[in-house]
């Protein structure tokens, strides 16, 4: 029995795999979340859902029952870890952990009949089923590279959105003295204007906000100009500490691989 | 025969000619399809097309038999070429090779006329002419550029696509989420607020579909701040990309003229 | 009494505080400048204030006086400051500077009742509050950061926004040509195609003009290809230009902590 | 006389003035071009126009009169240029040159009436007035650097501008076969559905013509994420190119300056 937990851990924990890539039972696992992603996405859309609702619930229901023998599997190798073998209940530790907290409310919907709910609590509950993605993060190196990407340049990145947000007031609060004599509805308020403002300054531009009124134009025009650069600047940072983070990660995966390729 | 046919070879395949640029054949032939997929082009247009039916199909007639005489030339000079030549049936290796497949379907429309056939059928074999600038692949090295930047970065590519399309998604569920009640027609389902997600991630912004609550505008105006940087990260790689891959065809262009101008 | 204006003194001025970042009361007044921008910005906002006037009016009325405090204590302590010590009537000489100036405009609003006044004059003093954003410079660095990268590369923004007047006014001129009979409202003089040239440019692309000749159509595809390139420009320079700044001012602020930690 | 014209010559040719920057005439003649300029494009609004017609036909007047003058001047001194003293009519050979005809046309509008011209002819020669924008091509740098990081990638740009052309024909094709029944006004052709193409890939996105059919709005959300990397390419290798050309002309200043200043 030992000997078959301890295998089952090395299947479901990547950093416990000891050959390259995923295990079988995780690469399993991706393409049923994805399906489930899928399959989650599509039953909100009624063109498709309406006639078929029996078979969306079924198939619905048995993807969640087979993440729930995943949830319970985990629970029981959880004393395998040693992250948590340190704890006096790992199992326990382990299913407090943030990542088995989201892995039971994405279970949870898929389980249950909301026949009698309203409108907004059943979307709330098919919003929740896209919380498997998060599912994902744990055998991805996506998140983990975002996250570096971010961590590395937090300080240049707190900065900008500080810039940004002083850009948009200051955007926001000329066009309101501007245009909101004209249009009451759309720049009677900063918080109305702001909301032109962001549209702008990310080069949006749906059309539900523009100015009309000759001064507004002009204000408009120079801020549309300036706050393109302003906007440009993270981008910039961005890209660049995101490759470098890319790069660090292969160099690091490559001593990994030849480390276990020596134990082997 | 078999000199001419060496010759006509010569003058098909530009990897077998010696001198430097385009053999004038092929110089011709690519003249020739500009010209032909402007003339497809025009045709589709009513405004353009009414009135000279009879003109664009002569000139379209006519460009067809045209590239119907060159594929016939191609498919006879194939056992001219190495890389079919250790076939039992060269000729019949290089029908069916898809750029010889690409060049018959888009010669196909020229030659028949589709009297009967209902309007979108119509459409589809006017498409179907366009496959014409498949063609100009063979002789350009723009597609062998693109295709190098690509392949040189494409676990990045694969990579941001995913982060792309789970952004896209959990942008679309918010959505979903804030405005679905308030506006069912275009954020009551997730593939619905998707769409949304996609024309305002890329900042082309319509103005079809946009958020009129508080909450949605919120959501997403902090969406478009955040997503723009995330749309951003595949431009500076394939530009970098891009760039590098020039470079280095350059350095190997002017290695094979160094080589050429040697032989001769 | 002199003991504690000096106290006083290296609580206010940042850079007369020895130790890292900034001062308790700089940190205090930090926050509540952030606290009083959200107010003036919610205030304006019917659907908020709207039978809240009281509560509002007296937050207003609160943080004003807590402003008024700062800028007489600020005042008190500028003989201290050796920048202003070397003029006869030191505190007179902050009080004419334009930070102070700055800080009393932003104060004035707070302090007076507006009822018989007009719905502009109240909306102009509404944004006036707003100028306490400035007072955020005076411990920001991201101020100085921009400005740095603005004056390192200003030649060349001057130069590329004198290239992109030139092409607003060229592409305004074409479509006032190419569209000015069909649309005379949106196109039918020079400033008005101009409008339409800066929302293109700059991809904004709002949908409230765009050309509908077949003319125009193709003069605006060319425009917003080529246009794009040079919008572009600045900001690559722009984001260069940053990111060395604040390399510069992260050495310079290594060097000046070593400093301090060397004196205490 | 012969001292006279020489003097003139150094005066109105830039690269003839020995000293640093502009010679005084041309200083006054750049703000009169701009001034120029602005009269001609505020004079085409008729809601500052009308009423005032007198005055502005009078700044016109008087300002293509000193126009005229610098045009005739500087025929006068163009047998001082080494350039035309080579030709056997130095004078002739300057009023052929394409910066003199230009000029030319400049002036002209503004010395004739057009009292009986149609609405198209005289938007015609009000927009002829904005060719003086290209006189101060004669005394500016900026479009010597434009056209030297222009020239320096010239393949690398036709080499972009023809995969775009490709990229617009494939997505307006693609677009013509999914939404052109449902939209026949929008998308039923190919050069209709290219604007789509255009406005889309430049992320402009006016909302005038979008896809509505699931197929076509997957399509069009696949060829915005797409569309939007290549377009981006040209903008990161022209920034860099024009970087590099402002570097290299700010050395050769450097060194000219102190040529000058050896020579003096």
């Amino acid at each position: 029995m030992l000997e078959f937990r301890k295998k089952v851990y090395r299947q479901l924990e990547p950093t416990a795999w000891r050959r390259k890539g995923l295990s079988p039972t995780n690469h399993f696992l991706v393409y049923l979340i994805i399906i489930a992603v899928i399959e989650a996405v599509l039953d909100t859309e009624p063109v498709i859902s309406t006639g078929r609702e029996l078979l969306l619930n079924n198939i619905e229901f048995g993807l969640g029952l087979i993440f729930l023998v995943e949830y319970v599997a985990r629970a029981w190798v959880a004393v395998e870890n040693p992250r948590y073998q340190k704890y006096r209940f790992p199992r326990l530790r382990y299913l407090v952990s943030p990542m088995a907290i989201i892995d039971l409310l994405a279970i949870l919907p898929a389980l249950f009949a909301f026949g009698g709910a309203s409108s907004l609590v059943l979307r709330f509950f098919r919003v929740l089923r896209m919380l498997r993605l998060a599912k994902l993060g744990r055998t991805s190196k996506a998140f983990k590279l975002l996250r570096a990407a971010f961590v590395q340049k937090r300080h240049e990145f707190a900065l900008i959105l500080g810039m940004l947000m002083v850009t948009i007031l200051i955007a926001g609060s000329m066009l309101y003295l501007a245009e909101g004599e004209a249009q009451p509805d759309k720049f009677g308020s900063i918080p109305r204007a702001m909301w032109w403002a962001i549209v702008t300054l990310t080069t949006v531009g749906y059309g539900d906000a523009f100015p009309i009124t000759p001064l507004g134009k002009f204000l408009a025009g120079a801020i549309a100009i300036m706050g393109v650069m302003l906007i440009a600047l993270p981008t910039g940072l961005f890209a660049a500490s995101f490759t470098e983070a890319m790069e660090k990660e292969r160099d690091e995966d490559a001593a990994e691989e030849e480390e276990k390729a020596a134990k082997a």
